[in-house]
């Protein structure tokens, strides 16, 4: 049987969701489900599956004392779906109280590292991609986006963690890479680590939503909480995983690389429902055979946009499900259906997030204070 | 024979600098001498030994050209006397042209996480290490004074590197080091090369004086500036390198971590005079024999103290020579005359100096200013 592998900067396959518990220690969600007082979609429909620490979150919330919800994007384009379920998963669980903090960080130094995008262009995306995010329902009152670029704290302890590090370990949790991905590693290790620093009252639970193949990011915060656990008073990170998604071209992983395979955010509805139309389904041959048989969504990139976003709910996502095992539902109406849901959403978060840009705009600038006055 | 090494984190020895031309691919100083309308006590008494690309430096003073002298210091303790010695060549080579800007790195991230010092501490360091290079005759007018801390380009521009350099490359130039290591490599590469970025005018001629056992770091920001001269337009750095000055111990150079091994620009005129009276020399077992066979002033830290520092001119370091060699100078008085230079030295230093401190805070302030606005 293929092993599968997590490698946050490849193609990751995960064909075996419940293997990683057993292959990297990631803990299934569904035992804690019953502590939740209200369930997001991702929590309802499994899409997110495993957890490390999330109890230190709900624990958190069950004693009303505080707690953080880091996440982060590259502004090397527009906002893709794997950006929208981290921000669906950030909107709930800042959502799920009042002492909860966002921390957004914009990784534009790794924009102009890889991708050669000067911090002109990526400061414009990145206000496209805060309006998003607010459009997507983000509180901006408990909200604090920064620049990679602006902001020293990660950089220099980015540094500090570069000393405490063996290329050992970094091999045991990474393989062997070349050093700027192992630098980038430690730049985001920073990131997960940065809302637990003095400056934004100490330590604290903090909680990293982010897709299975970004584990070793996970792995590495948690050993590097430990490792200056004694000199930062850190305790580790929690961490929440989501499943990913099929790609509309059938492969394992959607892909900034390959546009067909998903869409953005920034797509218009007619193009993105173009592509939902010629995407690759979980049908069978003929039309014969799948009235015999029934479809196979859970290979079907098109169920997954059911389940993952567009599903009205949850009654409606498994009635899909239920149609398509069945064999009563052919892939030509429902990717019809999905590709008219794709556009209503994208209509209304367009309008959403046009209204948003000053919004945007705001958070930046407010957020921009309070970390150049934080600790002072 | 035993083959030199060159380790910028360790000790290095060097028995045979001339070796370092074949090995490393170093450059001689002199056939040059005769290019300098003057010359400094490191280049006329042979201290500084080696260089690359020091030609560009002097086509830039012939044309009157802009250039830039680069050099750092990591603000974890007193100023020691190789700190000395590359602020002296900093201070020449500035001295030489109207057209100079002399950048100077304080290491605080590095003292951080080497040392566990916070910005707070290596702040009251800096502003002292900084008072010392103007009493050693730094014009604050053309000098720019940065803090690794506060200046984002020089960390932006390591990201970029690490995303340009394979491990091999690193592994080539350092051998196999931990990342830490290869990080501070980067950052250093970085402060080199960030006197040539467009927020200071562009390319040009950039000198950086260190210590021969530093020529990795040098090589390093050589193939990065060839590697990324597409994309930024830099010329290689030039190099000058000086010798290492023997121990009072006795070793092949002078330590931070061992007192004893030397003395800093901080210790009292007693205490340093003291250590210079009780340090190893290159004389003989009796008096007898060394009036007979003469000293060894060339493996003489005494003799180093004359030649590196404190002799009174070029005769008066030779005559010292002479009369070691010639046996009829004795190790008890070449001491004690060291001493009193030293101790003069320090005194006129320290009046200096503390004259100096608000002249270091005027500098790091204004250095601050121009760095937030340079390119805006």
């Amino acid at each position: 049987m293929e092993k599968d592998t997590l490698d946050p900067w490849g193609s990751s396959t995960i064909k075996d969701y419940s293997r990683l518990q057993k292959e990297f220690g990631i803990e299934p969600v569904a035992p804690l489900l019953p502590r939740f007082k209200k369930l997001s979609n991702h929590l309802s429909r499994g899409i997110d599956f495993g957890q490390r620490d999330l109890g230190r979150i709900l624990d958190a919330l069950s004693s009303n004392r505080p707690y953080a919800v880091m996440s982060g994007i590259k502004p090397d384009g527009a906002f893709h779906l794997g950006n929208k379920m981290t921000a669906d998963d950030m909107v709930f669980f800042q959502g799920l109280s009042k002492k909860a903090t966002v921390f957004y960080a914009i990784a534009d130094v790794e924009a102009y590292a890889d991708n050669g995008l000067s911090f002109d262009e990526t400061s414009k995306t990145a206000i496209r991609n805060v309006a998003d995010i607010l459009a997507l329902g983000l509180d901006p009152d408990r909200a604090v986006v920064y620049k990679q670029s602006e902001e020293m704290r990660v950089m220099r302890m980015s540094v500090i963690f570069s000393r405490g590090v063996t290329n050992n370990m970094l091999r045991a949790i990474y393989g062997e890479r070349q050093i700027g991905l192992y630098l980038s590693a430690l730049v985001q290790a920073g990131d997960i680590l940065m809302p637990q620093l003095a400056d934004f009252g100490g330590p604290k639970p903090v909680l990293v939503p982010v897709g299975a193949d970004q584990d070793p990011h996970i792995r590495l915060a948690r050993d590097l909480a430990d490792k200056y656990g004694g000199e930062f008073g850190f305790v580790r990170p929690s961490a929440i995983y989501h499943r990913l998604q099929f790609a509309l071209t059938g492969g394992y992983k959607m892909s900034k690389r390959s546009r067909e395979s998903g869409f953005t955010l920034d797509d218009s509805p007619a193009e993105a429902s173009k592509r939902v139309l010629s995407a690759f389904t979980g049908g069978r041959d003929t039309v014969e055979e799948q009235r015999r048989l029934g479809g196979r969504p859970d290979i079907c990139p098109i169920f997954d946009l059911y389940r993952f976003h567009f599903g009205l709910n949850d009654e409606h996502v498994d009635r899909v499900r239920q149609e398509c095992l069945g064999g009563t539902r052919m892939c030509g109406e429902c990717k019809k259906e999905a590709a008219g849901l794709v556009k209503e959403f994208l209509e209304d978060h367009h309008k959403k997030r046009d209204s948003l840009m000053d919004d945007a705009k705001e958070l930046m600038a407010k957020s921009r204070k309070l970390l150049l006055s934080a600790g002072k």
